[in-house]
Parts: structure tokens; sequence; C-alpha cells
């Protein structure tokens, strides 16, 4: 149940959209890319959206990170630390992206980022959100739902209680990331691409909507919240003895003929970490 | 149409099973790691099959190959060279597999080798032999085709005219390469496991009939072969421009909305290299 973002009288005006977080997921690269070269489809016309490539020095080698896992290092931590010579390259790059996309937490900071992400797994088309006190995002994710009707779109919202918030776009005043599957790391696939392309296209509408003073209503809406964590069996000397069978139900298929299956008090999906 | 492979009278008695030959291909790597803990279901009557991993140090890494694609390091060339101390990893590999296992083209080589990939391509359940001559793969690949239902299973015959043969199962007498996907690199997907497993279950079936003096008769079959290489459409840059729509037909899908059709003769279908 979410209550009215209208209460946010301001509209948003500076809109960021990051491809390529991780180097190697390529949706968003390629989309990101593109609007580089043609920022045209981004285009509405009570706000600018400025799209940016989040980690280059991870694009141009193809994998996910150089130093250390840039979607986790917008902490205090990081973010105040000081220049030191034996630093990962990501830290000086979340301090940099701070600086342009935040100060996070300040008046200055954009006021929305989109974050693209792919996953090899099985999640769909999913919308992953902090938490649900997140009004204007949780306001989008059911816009999305309601108007982008190709594939499901179920929420995840993956901050747990009283933890600080790490990811690129707690930069920007409020955001969304993506998180589309299952596509191999380095790879594009024309559908997945295309998928993104509309549901960015759709949460723009939504923005353009909320600035123009539309008024969305409350409404209740499914979302999921991590509930445990699971470590795969192994074998004695640590490799994993068993694989997950997808679709769910979540399915343990253990290579020497024995099943696990995951007992749950409430309908559960695996994700993976 | 081929003709029939009882002229080949002596029946087989060595057979490798080789997963990991590419270390992030991870089908086959579960597949051997699972039958050299329990060898059990790889057993038949009247031959013995070894199961072994490709490449040890790669599959450690979880990369395609360490120094070069071991692969494509059974040439004469890679075979019968001399020890030297910045060659790669591979080079030395490959001469102990072809100690092990061969010598290539000797009467000493193992009567059949299989050998396990994965692709993130849709290729399906794919049968990879090296030409249509070979009688008894091919033999094998009709029968295959017969008793497993799960999915179709097409032929590729990758050997290009007078080109030497330089895979890991042409170390053997005989081969077969199964090429399974779509499955990301590092990734286990428990169908495409289950499929291998019983794709490998079903040619051990054919073998030990075959040892037992089954007759097979002659038959007419369909099998795929290049006929052409098309490079992706580049930007000025040389980023490319496009990418292909999957199931088939072949379409390039171009970001900047314009689309390329692949035009063939003949009904063709795309595989990536």
């Amino acid at each position: 149940l979410c209550s009215s973002p209208s209460n946010r009288s301001r509209p948003l005006s500076c809109v960021a959209v990051c491809g390529g977080t991780h180097g190697n997921e390529m949706s968003g690269i390629y989309l990101a890319k593109h609007w580089l070269r043609d920022p045209m489809e981004l285009q509405r016309s009570s706000f600018a959206v400025t799209p940016f490539l989040g980690n280059p020095r991870a694009i141009e080698k193809c994998v996910r990170y150089v130093g250390q896992d840039l979607n986790r290092t917008f902490t205090t931590e990081f973010l105040s630390s000081t220049e030191a010579e034996d630093e990962p390259y990501e830290v000086v790059l979340a301090r940099e992206i701070n600086q342009t996309y935040g100060p996070k937490g300040s008046a200055q900071a954009f006021d929305f980022m989109f974050d693209l992400h792919n996953t090899t797994a099985s999640m769909g088309t999913c919308l992953i959100v902090d938490s649900e006190e997140s009004l204007l995002p949780m306001h989008m994710c059911h816009y999305i739902q309601m108007h982008y009707t190709r594939s499901p779109c179920p929420i995840y919202l993956y901050k747990l209680p009283g933890e600080e918030t790490y990811s690129i776009n707690s930069v920007a005043k409020a955001g969304l990331a993506l998180e589309l599957g299952p596509q191999p790391q380095q790879v594009v696939r024309a559908d997945l691409f295309s998928q993104m392309r509309d549901i960015i296209a759709c949460a723009l509408d939504f923005i353009e909507l909320f600035n123009k003073g539309t008024v969305f209503p409350a409404f209740e809406i499914e979302a999921y919240k991590i509930t445990g964590r699971m470590d795969y069996p192994c074998y004695p000397d640590g490799e994993i003895s068993a694989m997950v069978v997808v679709p769910a139900p979540a399915l343990l298929f253990s290579l020497g003929g024995r099943n696990h299956s995951c007992s749950s008090r409430m309908p559960a999906k695996p994700t993976w970490q």
C-alpha cells in the first residue's frame, strides 16, 4: 500500500540513465552507447535525461569490475575517503560519479537515476527499489506494471532494515534499477535489449505525467523482500553438488540423484548473489 | 546418405569423454567431475569409458583457455613441436593428451572420444562431426536422432575441404562433439546438464549395440555445413551496430532502427564463431 507521491510537489528536472555499472552486462551498455550517439528517444518536454556509462574501464575489458564492485561502493566510507595511491579504480570512480550526479543526500543531487543490469538467472524483467518507503519509485513501478504488459515486472526491495544504501543510484534523490535475465554476461540478446529500452521509455512517460501534475492514487502492490539465504549443497571437498531447476518451484537437483526441495512458509522465489 | 559402418569390423574397446576442453563451459565440466567421482552410469559390458577434464588450469580459473584455445591445438604443427620455455600451457597440454589418448592417427589411439561443449547461442542440442565421411559418428548421430527425442539434434559438419583436423577429439580414431546452448559461460543450467547426460548415455548404447554386431542400415540425414561468413554491421568507429534476433530467420536488428535480413539461396541458420 503506497500513498500518493503528489505531496512531493517539485517536478523532476534532472534524470540520469546509467548503463555498464557492471562492465559485462550488455543490454544497458549497448543502450547507453546508443543514447550517447542519439539521445532523441530519451527526450521529454519537462525534464532532461543524461545517459552515461558507469564503469568505462570494466566495460572496455568486458568484466564486472576491475578492482571492486562499483555498485557496492557508494557508501559514506568510500565516498568520504581521501585519495590514496593504491585505492581501487572503482573508489576513485564512485567519488567522481558522486560529484557529477550527487552529492549523495544533497539538494544538488540529480532527481532520479536509472541503473541498467542483466543477470544470467531467470529473473525476468525485475524492478529493483531500495524499499517500499521510496514513494516515487514505487509509483513508477506501479505505472510500469500497468502500462508495460509484454512481460511481468516483479518488484524486488533489496535494502535490509537499518542497512546503508550502497548502489550507484543512491547518489540521486531517487532511483530504479532494472535487472533483466536470463542473459549471459558479455552477450546481447535482442529481446532483452528491446524490453529494457521499452521499460525506460515507459518510466520516462511516467515522470513526464508526474511533472505535469497527474495525480497517482494510492494502490496495493506485490513486492519481494529477502526472507533468507541458503547455500548450495556441497561435497566434502567444497565442490557444489546440486543445481537449481528453473522455472520455480525452487528445487535443488542433486548430481547424485537425490533432490532437495526448498520449503518455505510463504510463496518464495530464488534469486542469486 | 551414409553406407553402413558394419564394414568396420573391429569393436570399439577404449572410449574417452572429455569435459572442460573450454574451462568456462560448465555442463561437460560438471558431468566429467561427477563421472570421475562415480563412473557407474558410463559402464557398458563391451567397452571401457574414461572420463577426463580437458583443460584443468582453465577450469580452475573458469575461463575458456589460459594461453591459447586448446581445441585448435591438435595440429601436426603443435603436436610435433619441441618443448620450449615460453610456449603456451595448452601446447604442453595438447602433447600430453595426445600421448594419453592418441597418438593422433596411430593404431594405439583411443577408438572414440566425446567432447562436451556449451555455447551462449541458441544452437539447441547440436551434434558436431568433422565430415560426413566419418561413418561411425554419422551412424551414431542418426541413432541419437532416432532415440533421443526430447529435443531436435541438428548435425554440424565443421571441417572445410582440405583443412587439417585440430580439435581435441581428432586425437582418437573417431569422435563426436556436443554443443548445447544457450547457456551462459560459467553457469550450469539443470536442463542442459540433463540433456547432455542423456545424449551421452544414448551414444554409449549405440556403441554397445555396434560392438555386439547390430547391423545399422544406410540412411539419409540432414546436416549443416558452413556456407559463408558474415561480419556484424558496425559504426565507423568499429562498434557493432546490430544484433541477431533469435529464433531464426536470421535477422540483424539495427540499433538505429533499420533492419537487415540475411538472404541466402538455401535454408541457412546462423552460428557464431
